[in-house]
């Protein structure tokens, strides 16, 4: 399957167009602030100043904002954003080592160790340096970027592919893979991919250096990539290298490879990953676990991996469009990686836990020595702010995820209000998700169309010029020919449902979650009071919407009331009340406090 | 209340006779052994060797095994033991110095920090060896170490008190102050008792040395000691702490410091405590956190801990007879403190989960960098061994803890089978406990019996020479006139019964634990196959007892079985099955595996 490029979708209203307005005019501007505040603009100018050392990985921080800027500017006129464009690109070309190499750190303050160092990070921030330049020339902001970094790219090939002087074999950070696909797409330069299957096929090979942590999984080295059967590791670098290895399996038709990440991600859905799509549960490495291991309080799910995961689900269904794939896309997307940034678009969470007790966090935070524990609320920039320009690139694009084609066919994955052209057929989409069910379709063309059926569809009513018409459902997908002008009345039954976890998930065992169509919802103590983990939700019967701050939803529910002590023998008595839900991704939005998702 | 001396009192059989025989003749060598091949009794010759220094504690280890062989040697010849004990004294006593200090480390180490290091344990090992001396002399073992420890004493007191020459105002591990209210009891010298009052009355109030961890609570010198209201900081000193609080209000008639204890009692039982009477809930720092805040995987609950606890409920007993004391005593004996010993008495917990996943121990120890993480199995030392000798000494002792008497009135607080003489009364206790509930009590003379009923008692029914007669239960008690040979016959009605946690205590909300007597139960995977977390009791009629390695109560339960994926809109179908239940301290005799005491 070919999915539909973000330029050729035009996202026109709606719950997206929103969303996307507010990273184009605040979220932007303010990682840019935040960014050029810490010094990660100025780092790039290549000025050594020993007391504002950059990071290893500051040159991705402003690779992802450069790229998120290209996806805005493809959309719409802006000449500051574009002037601070063209200011940061300038910087990085006048500083480009003859060779093509650069690097704001290694250049100005370990030259000695360029290409030497395979867990700083090098290629990884290479790889977002060539995501961004090819993004700013295909959005036709910048193509200086673009020449730079196919000579950077060049470089990298010669010093490993052809020398193979290099101080390593592969990145400790998987990136460079994916962004040397990316770039030989665009190119058309074979040879990128080759370098980019050339990295795949290594790793794993040469018992490469790697940190502590889970080695060594970590940096994925534990056995050549053909033969992964789990994912483990690292989990934003793990879905980076998946992303790759479905990549190349579709660029060089490799059935081996393709098993290989479908095998990967069914051990992530079926075992790793939270109901929230959240996926990486230990803090420990910021990796993947052991089956069902998926603790709550102390979760981590970082923003950059469900971003990440979603990207995979992506590259799956480009190798073969199974809706399973786009389901899991919806559920990372509307909850772990939307409640990554705040209702006002200025703030983020690196870490995205599914139960809060701001008790335990007020308690850890005056401690001298902290141990782990998840924030209650936003903040605007971390030290390690992989996460903020992750969120504004991602949203930016996510036209590039709505649409596909197969044999003719066009599928529509993701109900978003657009319009696009695939196959000679225009679409023009009103979607009321994701807070109700009802799509319109107007159709221009002729054509096959396959439309995904959400996994959380209770029913479908379908009209077809306004006449009703029974829904053809195959394998998670409404199949439909159109010809002419026709208008698709759709509507998927959107109710509040129990989700339950498999009795292995020992944290969730005996509880449910409650879910509204792609949300997972949650509770916080601000609509709610104290003590949400003693909250029973016997039946969601009588559920309804209500006013808040939010889309809430009211349930009957009950909160077990014990006697004063800390033991009793007589049993907790339920007493009733109405629980107020909204969905996940908009908790911590009104102060600290205490927030559940799985239920009694 | 003055309770009866464990030298007054004689076990003669049942549960308690047993145990005391495997701690006299296995656990208290086994120690011995780990203790001389780890080089704890060569440390105390106070020869120097950088190779093998000891640690700053070790002292208190050969104390604690020298007080533990004092208990047994007061109750049974063992010429064997009394010479190892008497090698251990006389390498002390010939290596004290010449003003009375002696500590392996610090006078072989660092003799010029001698008293200068307030978190370094002086004290506390000063402490020890006094218990030690004190409980080897009244046993009639030797006099040798009294007569040294009083020389040692005398010099602390110089020192701290007469001279305050020292670097330190009070040491940063409690247990010096309990130990100079025992030595003042025992010699009949005031001197030592203003000592441990002036310790006391100094903590918190020269804002001294402490650890990073939980600054400045760890070492309890946030606030006075009259001051103190809530149970935290490093939970074995703060209870050690306590004791000699509650042992100086007894002492001074100080009605402040007997409210400050009771206070602090409060604050654990009502808020800190895990059902199975461990305290302490956090590894980091060892320390009481905040109410509610109970972990089951993650827990503390040190052993030693546990034993200082039932130490603190003795000494407020002795300041007023109140029945939940002992309640607390037996809760944390009979579960989280035996809880610390392996079914053969070689091997020890430190840690006391109420919660053990096999899969996620075995996934942190395949970590380069490990986690915090309980142990699933005993080891017989550890690198911090103060538990096994804690434990050995504290079994020995028990005879301490069973009878009191107050104002002509002779207090039964615990049943154990045995025999003993206060106020001109003589008891011969023939107890069915731990296991069922049948006491036979024969007295002769004549005097006022109270009779404590045990918290978890259905009911009771009782026989006086022969008679059913009408228990007169007030404030827990039995209250009971005996004149002449009188035999009491008593049932407490003991059945499986469901504890219910409080609603704040997120972990376990909405979960029950099954108590049986004085017994907190547990399931393990070896019984019941995997998936414990997703078991429910609905109810526990039709439990009964059945055969098993341990004492085994089998009740109809269900495990909750889902679909093969990781969540579902299907709810969960309940699969009945008989589930094995065993006392919580019995638990990991049998390799390793899953554990769990809260139930859906």
């Amino acid at each position: 399957m070919r999915t539909a490029d973000y330029r050729q979708v035009n996202i026109t209203g709606g719950f997206w167009k929103a969303l996307q307005d507010k990273v184009a005019t605040v979220s932007l501007y303010n990682v840019y602030e935040q960014f050029k505040e810490t010094g990660r603009f100025d780092a790039v100018k290549c000025i050594r100043n020993d007391e504002r050392k950059p990071h290893i990985f500051w040159d991705s921080d402003v690779a992802k904002w450069l790229e998120s800027a290209a996806y805005v500017l493809a959309k719409r006129k802006d000449e500051r954003l574009t002037a601070l464009v063209k200011e940061a690109v300038a910087d990085i070309c006048a500083n480009q080592l003859p060779c093509g190499y650069f690097n704001s750190y290694f250049q100005v303050y370990e030259p000695e160790n360029i290409f030497k160092k395979r867990t700083e990070h090098e290629l990884y921030c290479a790889g977002h340096l060539i995501e961004a330049a090819v993004a700013l020339y295909e959005a036709g902001v910048d193509e200086a970027l673009y020449r730079a970094m196919l000579r950077y790219a060049d470089y990298i090939y010669e010093r490993f592919y052809e020398k193979k002087d290099a101080g390593f074999y592969t990145c400790g950070h998987p990136e460079i893979e994916l962004a040397l696909v990316r770039l030989a797409d665009c190119s058309g330069e074979k040879k990128y991919l080759t370098l980019a299957v050339y990295f795949l096929e290594e790793r794993g090979k040469h018992g490469e250096e790697t940190y502590d942590f889970t080695y060594p999984v970590y940096h994925l080295d534990r056995c050549p990539v053909r033969e992964m059967r789990e994912a483990e590791g690292h989990a934003v670098r793990a879905l980076y290298l998946y992303i790759a290895v479905a990549d190349a399996a579709q660029r060089l038709q490799d059935a081996q490879l393709a098993e290989t990440a479908r095998r990967l991600f069914a051990d992530i859905v079926n075992k790793k990953m939270y109901v929230t799509g959240g996926v990486g549960s230990s803090f420990h490495g910021e990796t993947f676990t052991f089956p069902y291991d998926l603790p709550n309080i102390f979760a981590y799910g970082e923003t950059c991996a469900g971003i990440a995961l979603a990207l995979f689900c992506d590259r799956l269904a480009k190798l073969e469009p199974r809706a399973e794939y786009h389901a899991v896309f919806e559920r990372v997307l509307y909850n772990n990686v939307l409640a990554g940034m705040s209702a006002d678009g200025k703030g983020f969470f690196y870490v995205n836990p599914l139960e809060m007790h701001a008790a335990l966090y007020d308690y850890n935070e005056g401690l001298r020595t902290k141990l782990y524990c998840p924030l209650p609320e936003r903040v605007e920039v971390f030290d390690c702010s992989c996460c903020p320009p992750n969120l504004t690139r991602f949203l930016s694009e996510i036209g590039n995820y709505l649409y596909g084609e197969e044999d003719g066919t066009v599928y529509v994955e993701q109900y978003v209000t657009s319009e696009a052209e695939l196959c000679g057929v225009k679409l023009c989409v009103q979607s009321d998700m994701p807070y109700a069910g009802a799509v319109r379709i107007r159709t221009a063309g002729s054509g096959a169309l396959k439309l995904r059926v959400p996994a959380w569809s209770g029913g479908i009513a379908m009209k077809v010029n306004g006449q009703a018409a029974k829904a053809d459902v195959a394998e998670g997908y409404i199949g439909l020919a159109v010809s002419g002008d026709t208008e698709i009345e759709l509507t998927f039954a959107m109710q509040p449902r129990f989700v339950y976890a498999n009795k292995s998930v020992w944290y969730d065992a005996g509880r449910k979650a409650v879910e509204y169509g792609p949300f997972v919802l949650c509770a916080e103590s601000c609509d709610n009071g104290a003590d949400l983990s003693a909250v029973r939700i016997p039946s969601l019967d009588g559920a309804k919407q209500t006013e808040g701050s939010f889309f809430t939803l009211e349930v009957p529910a009950q909160r077990l009331q014990t006697e004063n002590g800390l033991y009793a023998y007589a049993p907790p008595v339920p007493q009733p009340f109405l629980l107020k839900l909204i969905p996940y991704f908009c908790w911590a939005n009104r102060g600290k406090g205490d927030m559940q998702v799985w239920w009694l």
